[in-house]
């Protein structure tokens, strides 16, 4: 029988910060669940936008231009090409919707880069 | 300023029932939030995959062979071409991901086809 994808459940089961699982396809779109916690590196995606939804804490997605202030139930595209940067004072726990190809650190790579597991 | 998108509130902009409305888009996807309760007609989507997460209540999707049922915070993702029929015996709150093309009826049309608003 299919089964229902749990969000809380699929996030129980990891505590590494800033390396996205995958828990969901559709199409050519991965979604995404990641725990974060301080300051990323700035970075663009030119080829897409790229969704948030804050789904336990509260997040901040700093842009050049200001910044996004997310909740829990918020979200936020970010449209592609613009530089962002996400903040997280407290851990926070974020769903991501991209194509399945994206690439954590767009355009800036570094260490941050992660490979995308699937849970 | 960008402002975050607060599907709460998305959802207690609107009462009515089988009529998804359109709060953010993703590249040529979007993202949509349905009140449903009682029985939806069967349908499929040829062309593609189509993803339901419950926001809140519980959400059975009907499949010829077998059912899932979405508990709150729970998502599955119905396979192109898989004939499916969502069914709540009290209303439920649905956040949708799909391609903007897609129409909520899929190839079964009828009375439940709806227009799709941006809220």
């Amino acid at each position: 029988m299919p089964q229902p994808i749990n969000v809380d459940e699929k996030f129980a089961g990891f505590t590494d910060q800033w390396q996205p699982k995958r828990i969901a396809r559709l199409n050519d779109y991965d979604v995404r669940i990641v725990k974060v916690q301080g300051e990323f590196v700035w970075h663009k995606h030119d080829d897409t936008d790229e969704l948030f939804l804050v789904w336990q804490g509260r997040l901040r997605i700093e842009l050049r231009d200001g910044a996004v202030e997310l909740e829990q139930g918020e979200m936020y595209v970010v449209p592609r090409g613009v530089e962002h940067r996400p903040v997280a004072d407290e851990e926070c726990l974020v769903l991501l919707l991209e194509p399945s190809d994206v690439v954590n650190t767009g355009d800036a790579g570094g260490d941050m880069t992660a490979a995308i597991e699937t849970l």
